[in-house]
């Protein structure tokens, strides 16, 4: 066997990637993983991580430390780059990455997550974690009888504020367009909720606080009067990006480009390539279930390789 | 809202019925869960596991106990007690327990888990945790250059003994029929691996040794002779048996006994009973897998609610 061909290169530093490098390792498979860098959105993270089992509480960076050192504690191989294309050839794929390197392998994991989008309001990066959050099922508990808003007036803007009535007294959402574009289902529950309030037509401008948010400024889009709203919390729902400039045709993508695969095995459409976590369409963008898909893919990919070896 | 209907009753203590409560609590669904015990084959394990993200060693007694004091402090109600019968009623479902009593919830998962199926060898049950093992991906490690038994020449027992090639010096597998049932595939791989030798028409009698297993005894069922193998670690792979008894009719199982779930979202064919971890047919029997499936069930179970609420 070539010492330079991996049996399989990890695209993606974060639970999912290191959870299926963890297993790929115990499994003895030849394993890289190539990253930008470790932790991807739960490194970003400014506040605790309360619902990945084993830890009541724990800080993101915390937490991808742990998974890290229990990866190079198993033996994977680490190359810090970006991949920037992948080339299909006889016995596998060649990887080429931004920093110029050339790595070939049998079978390929894509775990490169997700980004959020950001909105143009002035503050927003400044607050996250500081009242800003991309993650209603990770953060809603901390607004308890507070007054928060929600940007985006899709169902994920929606949903967010229906998981926030749980806690938050008051919620306001921001939509830019004239009527939001919401379920109907999912209107009918905000509407009755009670405690949502919808504003459309309306631009977010500037977050801002001392320490932490504690108002919101935006323009209402007819009378282009600027507007304020105490809050001291701002939930951004205007969807998340999928990190797939490198994959290209090799698979196929629903329409939130996020990478389409067999739920039970991780399998895309090409034999040899497998998908997990948040670049996939997984029902749920969380960091327990990310580690589950990527120990999915990780055998999966033995069971591909096993094969293969005939 | 009556107070005694809870929306959600999670059925099974081990890390998917855990998980699922953590995230059903979050969410501020009204939540029981029911279960014999704790922690189902997690805490049952002797050895200390490596693949759980997060730990890179940790009994199975502490990760449970961690798992279970993050369920208690999101404050599910816990009921230690074992579901008898699902009853379906208008709005939802009635569970009767062993103990006599009658729950009414709106929505149901199901994460009973799975028995190892155990043989009639004298010892096992003596010798688990300290050379017995009921999981290759969990232990093989531990077996570095020493010899194994891996009863069971169906493919659990050929894809144990694959994976034991990469770690143990020499492997048998020890079938009880006159042939073994294992896929061409994996037999082949098996006759190639230049380790692994096949023990057919062999019945396991005896697990024995000091405080670790040192050898074990089978007798050939032809010439009704008794043999001894000096092994220092014993794979049962003829086997698991999901936690079923109670679900009757309500979901579809496949030829394993295993609940058929969307594997995207746990449903089962019943809406509103939602099923997840290793009574399910989920690809991988694991932790961390388990764990995952858990927090898709809640939060499709809260989707299902929050349809039905309207």
């Amino acid at each position: 066997m070539d010492e330079n061909i991996y049996d399989v290169i990890i695209i993606g530093g974060g639970p999912a990637g290191i959870t299926a490098g963890i297993y790929a390792c115990r499994e003895k498979l030849k394993t890289l993983l190539v990253a930008k860098g470790f932790g991807g959105q739960v490194a970003r993270k400014a506040v605790a991580i309360e619902n990945y089992p084993g830890f009541e509480e724990i800080s993101g960076v915390e937490l991808i430390q742990r998974f890290k050192n229990q990866l190079k504690s198993v033996g994977a191989e680490i190359k810090q780059d970006e991949i920037r294309k992948i080339e299909k050839i006889e016995k596998g794929f060649n990887l080429l990455t931004v920093g110029g390197e050339k790595f070939q392998t049998r079978a390929i994991i894509i775990s490169s997550g997700a980004d959020p989008r950001h909105s143009e309001a002035e503050g927003e990066k400044e607050f996250i974690g500081k009242g800003v959050s991309y993650c209603t099922l990770c953060d809603a508990p901390m607004f308890q009888d507070k007054i928060v808003a929600v940007l985006g007036g899709g169902n994920a803007g929606f949903e967010a504020a229906l998981a926030l009535t749980n806690y938050a007294k008051k919620i306001y959402i921001l939509e830019y367009a004239d009527k939001v574009n919401a379920d109907e289902d999912n209107q009918e529950m905000v509407y009755n909720s009670g405690k949502i309030e919808v504003i459309v037509s309306s631009v977010l401008k500037n977050i801002q606080g001392e320490r932490f948010v504690n108002s919101i400024v935006y323009q209402d889009r007819k009378s282009m009067e600027m507007r304020t709203l105490n809050v001291q919390g701002v939930f951004i729902e205007i969807g998340s990006q999928p990190v797939i400039s490198f994959v290209n045709s090799w698979v196929e993508f629903n329409e939130r480009d996020e990478i389409k695969i067999d739920p039970k095995t991780c399998e895309t459409k090409t034999p040899g390539i497998f998908a997990a976590g948040d670049v996939t369409d997984v029902m749920l963008k969380q960091i327990i279930v990310a580690a589950g898909e990527g120990a999915k893919a990780a055998i999966s990919a033995r069971n591909y390789l096993r094969f293969m070896k005939k």
